[in-house]
């Protein structure tokens, strides 16, 4: 008798941080309706993985729906996968947090399911050959990732019909590929079809077996996807003939499957995920030739050959192109760290409770989500990074004051791992933590009220996209039902005037010398020339622990014109006084505006509670995403009254203030999008000097809390 | 002033098991005369590194040679790099046996050339993103692998005039690119067009730097380089044209740049090696397709822009197209185990003499050169792989006579990490060791002589590679001064003829039923058909410890018939006797020839010591290469004289035996060349069965020590 096993997978995941309506919303319009639909299908076996955010989401708001889920697992309906709890992407973890996180979910799954979880669900689907090992140490026996990565190993299509053992280091992992026709086709083609080619693979070999399994945000979040899939009964229609054909057609769990047979053979995968993961994670460069040549390939013909071959960029590319994601990555894996140091010198710690704690919000702070950016927002959503700062500051906050205390601390390490030393000062008696890079420009790159749990620094500068030259030819109108891949839309008219990029990240203290004439538009939009080379420069430090203060200094050049800046950071209080001493070495007259740059990332540029203030114009709630330049007066503040805080930024000479918004334009689910980033103020002072002439400018930047 | 720091790097290595006179022929041809012409230069200054299975053979035959490399480091002229000391491809080895050899490397090289590396030859520069751990844990800052590895993380070949700097878990990493131009231009090229390419990238900042390293045997040992590099002074001129443009032209070591510079950036890199090992790893379907698309993209004039992105397999596909090389790889990795377990219960284990013998074993079996298979023989050479066993049988007897003392053990594990276990025999007590495989047909995968190191079952089949439609069109005429990468050579006419096939591996026990007209060069080329299902079947299997004997049987069909095969394995003294029962579950009558298969592995078709032998037909001294029926008899010998040791296949009725060599074609540097890698017997009965009726058969294999 002609068969074959079909395996039915699908993945539901919302990010920490995510907005409650967009929750409550995903689940109204898929979690639920789908539970709703297979709980008719009693002779249809599946396998369903929900991530560790979403599960105590749901067990929070809807307890009911996980005892259903229960219910389904113990008729024996529904396997559920295991995973990294919080989503990560399990490349960007120490081994050792990969495995707590793993045993975390299959902990709960245990605990509320009532059986140990054999699989994985494989976050997007990023492999890396050393995965095997630590999954495997974490009791995981067998893991799902697209039939790309086995075409990329040089597997043929059709040798796809079974699952494949690996293995690193001697730890052994089964690999089940997931098929792309499947993937593409459901739900977005007619169920039928899906049958008709499962048909195509059924044989006399019962060891044949096809998997699809996605995202379960297909089947209803996506656009246009709830009204095909439930208002059109796509899915029932789909599980009415998976029963109609279950002569030939079986549909089993992951576990059945391994339970029964052998894998078909061995196999070592090259780092990959899915192939659209590959050109989302290559620069805007890289990313641009290579859309090219799919593009090319696709009219030629000879795209479908030559795919197993075409190869983009690995996920961790994002950490090297987008530095924000590797500062925040970095950062959770020096809190990681610390943790880890701490339990080695007291292995108590393991049963403290401010320290399970403290390694809860470190480890929440790993959904993938605020790391990335394809498709959707990810990475450019201010509120989705704030969440992982969030965590991560209060994990920060418990290991300042619980397990490791200390009032002020200056230290230098190599955080983000690029070589070279940051300096980390920790006021916890301020509720204040900074860090200074003193290379790239000496600037402040963290700058966390860690009360708040808040980063002000949490900015994005505007990179250049890959997609960027696509958002002239977007449209405001919907293109219902179209594959989430295919639609070219915007979310408003005129984002193409917003495509300004940066050279630089946007954080504090990059230091500015311009022309006079540079206006406060060409400097919002980067049209205009720095006249130094200090922006980006690498300063010389000295720390004076004692007196909480770093000097910075450097020689170079202004106009041409040798040049020396010293700057002085001094931490007092909430306070950081800065003072500048500013030289020309020059043998000619110099002159120029200099200003420092600071940023503040405020999760929102037009909202009544989050303005710019300053008394000295009776300037009043100005909003966030304003631009202008008030002159003559020495400061202007961020008020933040939904997170209680205000900082002014002050100097002790009056100057020019430039004030704007950051607005980045990035790709969505609906479409490309302007957000928010972060408001810049620059207090510009023009400054002559006479050769071998000094000056010294003080500034101030001063945390109040509300 | 415009400069460019220029990093010459090059790379020395004859694998374990190379014959001495290779050794000799390349200290000669390439080593020496390196040496003697960098002596000339005191102002150059370049990195050197030696395997250590070069450097063993160095320090036994030419130790003044290192001398001189010892005062050529101490002027500061040259930095010699570590590595994994029998040049594994790391990422084959636990982490711990990773360390291991880099450590024993460095403690060479800090004894020998007095200090303390810090740069590591990454062996083939075959990467995955785990590596760094583990190299940075052994003390090693940086490596230098491909431009093509930074190409492929979408990197522009322009920004690729620096260090960069990459993480895992943490642990940093620099990583040198590697100049693809320079590589193939040096020393193919006037050594003017490499000084007038690095002058391209001279500039202000002292911080560019270009790196060209490769294998030190394009110099000299190549075919036809020497006389290039040599006799027509390559590289002198270019040493002397390296001197004479010092003023911008800086030669540095990998070390000079790296203590007085930054890393320009960091970067993940993905799976990689260098372009062409990407090509050779693939599986012969997809590598033909992914030669002919290269062919296409150079023809278009496009292959230079989509190269970055143009990605075959990755280094450990090896292990899953070539089942041998993973049975190699599986094996040392079962027995590097197995040395860890033994030292985790007991500590003490570490200073202990017997357990450093079998270690070191252990650790020479990695040298990559027999895993693999590219434009040198490699895996397909039986004399580099028998050095492989050698070393693994060795530290097995060792464990089994010191360490784990025990006479007779049957035992299963899943060796070969396949998800399915094998059968483990080892007895002590004669010196012989077997597994045998119950699924892919209840053969015997390994048979070892364990006194002579010696296994016998070191056979390779005749794999399709993707090159073989190239055989044809191959001539014995030579091109003399062609790079290597461009010339199809033969060494004999006529390969085409021995271009068959195997569909299962050669190795002993294989079941073979086949018709009454199959001849024996049809058998011998595969061109026939089974009549039944049992050749690669799995068989249920039984294991009586006490008799040390080994049931396994099946139910299959045979002429389409329903049919019963019961092979029972008896380990007696050095013998194994096999006994089948072979029953007619049909309704019919069945006849077919029935025929167990033997395969030696005797490392010299044609060698006046090594021959069968049958003393029923006055057969004496027949090459190990030739084919033949022999008919009527019960016995048949394969005699190595050289080894002392001779075989014995017996079958207790009579029988037509079959005779014949498994013969592969393969590259190698000196074109298309044929291999022998075992001789076959197969002793055929024809058998006629009733319906219901059952037969005994019985054979036996013995081994005699001569």
């Amino acid at each position: 008798m002609e068969q074959i096993n079909f395996i039915f997978g699908i993945h539901n995941h919302q990010p920490t941080g995510n907005f409650d309506f967009v929750f409550e919303s995903a689940f109204n319009k898929s979690y639920k309706p789908f539970i709703d639909t297979l709980e008719k299908f009693p002779e249809i076996h599946i396998t369903l993985h929900f991530s560790g955010c979403l599960l105590e989401w749901l067990e929070d708001n809807k307890p009911s729906y996980i005892d259903r889920i229960a219910r389904l697992v113990e008729n024996g309906n529904v396997e559920i996968l295991s995973g990294g709890f919080f989503e990560p992407v399990l490349a960007m973890l120490p081994d050792r947090d990969k495995i707590i996180q793993i045993e975390k979910l299959n902990h709960y799954i245990e605990k509320r399911f009532g059986y140990k979880p054999r699989g994985l669900w494989l976050t997007e689907r990023v492999w890396e050959p050393g995965l095997a090992k630590p999954i495997a140490q974490a009791g995981i026996k067998y893991v799902t990732v697209d039939d790309y990565h086995f075409l990329g190993a040089g597997m043929q299509q059709e040798e796809l019909d079974g699952a494949f053992i690996t293995e690193e280091q001697g730890y052994p992992l089964w690999i089940y590929p997931i098929n792309q026709n499947l993937r593409y086709t459901i739900p977005f083609e007619d169920p039928q079809d899906s049958i008709n080619y499962l048909r195509k693979y059924a044989s006399e070999d019962e060891n044949r077996c096809i998997v699809m399994a996605d995202d379960g945000e297909k089947f209803g979040v996506w656009p246009g996807t709830h009204d095909i899939v439930f208002k059109e009964k796509w899915l029932e229609e789909f599980f009415t003939a998976l029963q109609d054909n279950q002569d030939w057609l079986k549909t089993k769990t992951f576990a059945e499957y391994y339970d029964n047979h052998a894998p078909k053979g061995r196999i070592y995968l090259p780092t990959a995920s899915y192939f659209e993961m590959s050109e989302w994670s290559l620069p805007a460069e890289a990313g641009q030739k290579f859309e090219e040549y799919v593009d090319k390939f696709e009219d030629e013909g000879t795209f479908a050959d030559i795919k197993p071959f075409f190869k983009g960029g690995m996920w961790r590319n994002f950490q090297y192109i987008y530095d924000e994601s590797n500062w925040m990555q970095k950062k959770y894996l020096h809190l990681s760290n610390k943790l880890e140091e701490l339990r080695e010198k007291n292995p108590e710690l393991e049963n403290n409770e401010n320290f399970q704690k403290a390694r809860e919000h470190v480890l929440r702070g790993t959904c993938n989500c605020a790391y990335w950016h394809g498709l959707f927002g990810g990475l450019y959503l201010p509120h989705l990074r704030h969440a992982i700062y969030s965590e991560l500051i209060k994990a920060a906050r418990i290991i300042d004051q619980e397990l490791d205390e200390k009032k002020f601390r200056i230290e230098t390490t190599d955080l983000d791992r690029d070589g070279r030393d940051e300096i980390l000062v920790t006021n916890t008696a301020q509720e204040l933590f900074f860090v200074v890079r003193p290379h790239d420009g000496g600037y402040i790159e963290e700058f966390d009220l860690t009360d708040k749990s808040y980063n002000v620094l949490n900015t994005l500068r505007r990179y250049k996209e890959g997609y960027h030259n696509k958002v002239k030819k977007a449209t405001t109108e919907t293109n219902k039902g179209a594959s989430i891949h295919d639609s070219i839309r915007a979310k408003e008219e005129g984002l193409e005037k917003l495509l300004n990029y940066d050279n630089q990240p946007r954080k504090t203290l990059h230091d500015h010398f311009i022309s006079r004439s540079v206006t406060l538009e060409q400097f919002q939009k980067g049209n205009y020339f720095e006249e130094s080379d200090f922006l980006k420069a690498n300063y010389d430090y000295e720390i004076d622990k004692r007196r909480r203060s770093i000097l910075m200094k450097r020689d170079g050049w202004v106009n041409w014109q040798p040049f020396r800046v010293e700057k002085h950071l001094k931490f007092t209080r909430a306070k950081i006084l800065v003072t500048y001493k500013l030289e020309n070495k020059g043998d000619d007259n110099n002159s120029f505006r200099f200003g420092p740059e600071f940023n503040f990332a405020m999760l929102g540029g037009d909202s009544p509670d989050r303005y710019f203030q300053c008394d000295q114009i009776e300037l009043e709630k100005s909003a966030l995403n304003s631009s202008a330049v008030d002159t003559d007066i020495n400061s202007m503040a961020v008020v933040n009254e939904y997170d209680k805080f205000k900082i002014i930024v002050k100097s002790h000479s009056s100057a020019e203030f430039f004030r704007f918004p950051i607005e980045t334009v990035s790709h969505s689910e609906d479409g490309f999008e302007r957000v928010y980033q972060s408001s810049v103020i620059v207090p510009f002072i023009f400054l002559e000097f006479q050769p071998g002439e000094q000056k010294e400018l003080k500034f101030e930047l001063e945390v109040k809390r509300l």
